[in-house]
């Protein structure tokens, strides 16, 4: 790919561009906002102008209800060879693009997992996309090269490519985004009206679980609605949750009152609530852990620790020197041992069955007392 | 304070010990899993064992439900000259205090704000409080004296002491804690029956707002419980903003499909979604920015840039090597200038006021043409 064309110059829009430049290709920019795009080459994204021939590739940057009419708009004024977008909605843009572009075939969607809660060209980076997810949607029409420029695209991004079907991406998205933000807004909109100690009080949990609230309200309103089929069923199902939960609440407030040192009753409200929170440490647990590659297979170290003030934190401490970071270590089972001639704890530490021999030797040598390794299924 | 006990040895009572432990206070430690006591010990917060005689501050670091039982058990072996506690619900356990407690008057409500999801003295930080709040509830009967140890507790470790009610305490941190975790739970309990892409298409907005859901169930059912009344009324007004919102999706998913190209109308559906997400917005801008010190008076320098590709990518790296992160830098108006004699984009960079001069010059002796600094009132 020699030249491409970004119309929209947002933050992802000029990302996009920033990290095509930065691989030699031509980029040309532009945007309703004609500053918009001037800033984006002030940036070193490329030029604010109209390419003097045809490009390899469009990229629309615009919000999901703009995409066909960009496409349209693009393709009649012949702006490119093949043309894709980074919308994160593409059921609906689609059945648009089959319904009224000249040349569907030249389309491929296109949704870069990626962003930030400011927006504009100023808040653009190159490297935005670095190992994120980049889903690509081909429909019954898309050419094999407008495929494979969309395929070219997200790899010149660094991003890891994932081809799916349009209405599949929705209804993924739609629990892995766009409900999501609908509940940070909800949550951080509470706040507004909240007691006078809520900055105080104010913690990490908190910002987390708003963070995404901040995103620009005209982009999500629109990628919301765009998403509003996928959506509904999903926000049906949390509104049952919380109507399960609410009844549990009332039911908890009540004993309270009624007897406001039985704390300990195992009743319908507690059972709902348990539920509810096991389901969601289940739920949790079938995302992958950022950063980490495919399972290793682990051996489990087994060192006994003397029962002396110190002596863990000094195994941490030896462990994390031999370049294993003791956050990842789980110390999986802690006992007390009462044997005759000595007292302590047994730690299991699990460690990459390929470190394993090493480590447990520098620790043995260390005068650390250990078990021989035992082998770990890979998580 | 020369002599502490803490009973509980978990996630926050070993981070409170070993805080104490670090500043040469003599700390005794116990748990009903006497495991988890020597474990705490073998970390260094001290020694699993009773104190020989009363020490000058008892920790009860319990579930909510459990202060009572705890507190009464210790004052009546006479453990400590006063009690505090570390539990996320104050109200409760306050009113059963002062219903059964022996000595009620020797008793001060305390509550770090500070978390992991890893639970277990495994988990625990001697800095896990340090620049926190840590709200402090006195009763009517508390007297000065324990008062006062809460008040040293909270600073030994790091934290910032907040004095407050219980209740109004209970009424926040329902806002500011609590019904966040439930909300993450909510959302992540629904990965669980997601479709197959979820986790390829998981990012990391998905990760922030289910995050505290990872959190230890059996705890957090004793909190949520222990926080009912608390909670129950802005679990309501949740599930009546996401009642609006389905109704919302549901008229936007059915005008997606009667009309499918018709994405333009601002119809109540979109007029819904806005609404709640412009207040979204606005909740969070109560919020303190983390790190954040009180508001500094700015300065805003304006500085002309030149119509060149990269130029304002070569301001924002000057920008940066004097000292202020890009990312704090937050360009106010971009607006393209076409003068006579020069085309250009007028950048308005907010510093300081106190390093706009030192700034300002340096700028201009690199060679930036600048106009005068501007004073911006106080964020």
């Amino acid at each position: 790919m020699h030249t491409m064309a970004v119309i929209g110059t947002g933050l992802i829009g000029t990302s996009v561009a920033l990290a095509a430049t930065g691989q030699g290709v031509s980029v040309y920019l532009s945007d309703r906002n004609r500053a918009a795009a001037r800033t984006a080459a002030a940036l070193g994204a490329g030029r604010a102008e109209d390419p003097p021939e045809p490009v390899d590739l469009a990229v629309l940057a615009v919000p999901p209800s703009r995409i066909a009419e960009a496409l349209i708009a693009a393709q009649e004024r012949g702006l490119a060879r093949v043309y894709t977008d980074v919308a994160s909605v593409k059921a609906g843009p689609e059945r648009a693009v089959l319904a009224r572009a000249p040349e569907p075939s030249r389309y491929v969607g296109g949704h870069p997992l990626a962003g930030r809660e400011r927006s504009g060209p100023l808040a653009a980076r190159a490297e935005l996309f670095r190992g994120r997810p980049w889903a690509l949607t081909p429909h019954w029409l898309t050419s094999r090269a407008a495929l494979d420029r969309g395929l070219e695209l997200a790899e010149l991004c660094g991003a890891a490519p994932v081809v799916m079907r349009s209405r599949e991406h929705d209804e993924v998205v739609a629990l892995t985004s766009h409900v999501p933000h609908l509940l940070a807004s909800v949550m951080a909109a509470r706040l507004r009206d909240g007691p006078a100690g809520v900055p105080l009080l104010a913690g990490q949990g908190l910002r987390d679980v708003t963070r995404i609230a901040a995103g620009d309200p005209r982009l999500w309103s629109d990628i919301l609605r765009s998403n509003a089929a996928a959506m509904a069923g999903v926000v049906r199902e949390l509104r049952a949750d919380l109507s399960r939960v609410a009844a549990a609440l009332d039911l908890l407030a009540e004993e309270d009152v009624l007897a406001e040192d039985d704390y300990g009753g195992h009743d319908q409200g507690v059972r709902t609530l348990e539920d509810l929170l096991a389901r969601g440490v289940a739920g949790l647990a079938g995302l992958p852990r950022p950063g980490a590659g495919p399972p290793v297979a682990e051996a489990g170290l087994r060192i006994l620790v003397p029962d002396r003030p110190g002596e863990l934190a000094r195994l941490l401490g030896a462990v994390a020197a031999l370049g294993i970071a003791v956050d990842d270590v789980a110390v999986e089972a802690v006992e007390a041992v009462e044997a005759a001639e000595a007292t302590g704890l047994r730690v299991r530490v699990p460690v990459p069955m390929a470190d394993a021999e090493r480590i447990g030797a520098k620790l043995g040598a260390d005068g650390w007392d250990r078990a021989p390794a035992e082998s770990v299924p890979a998580g």
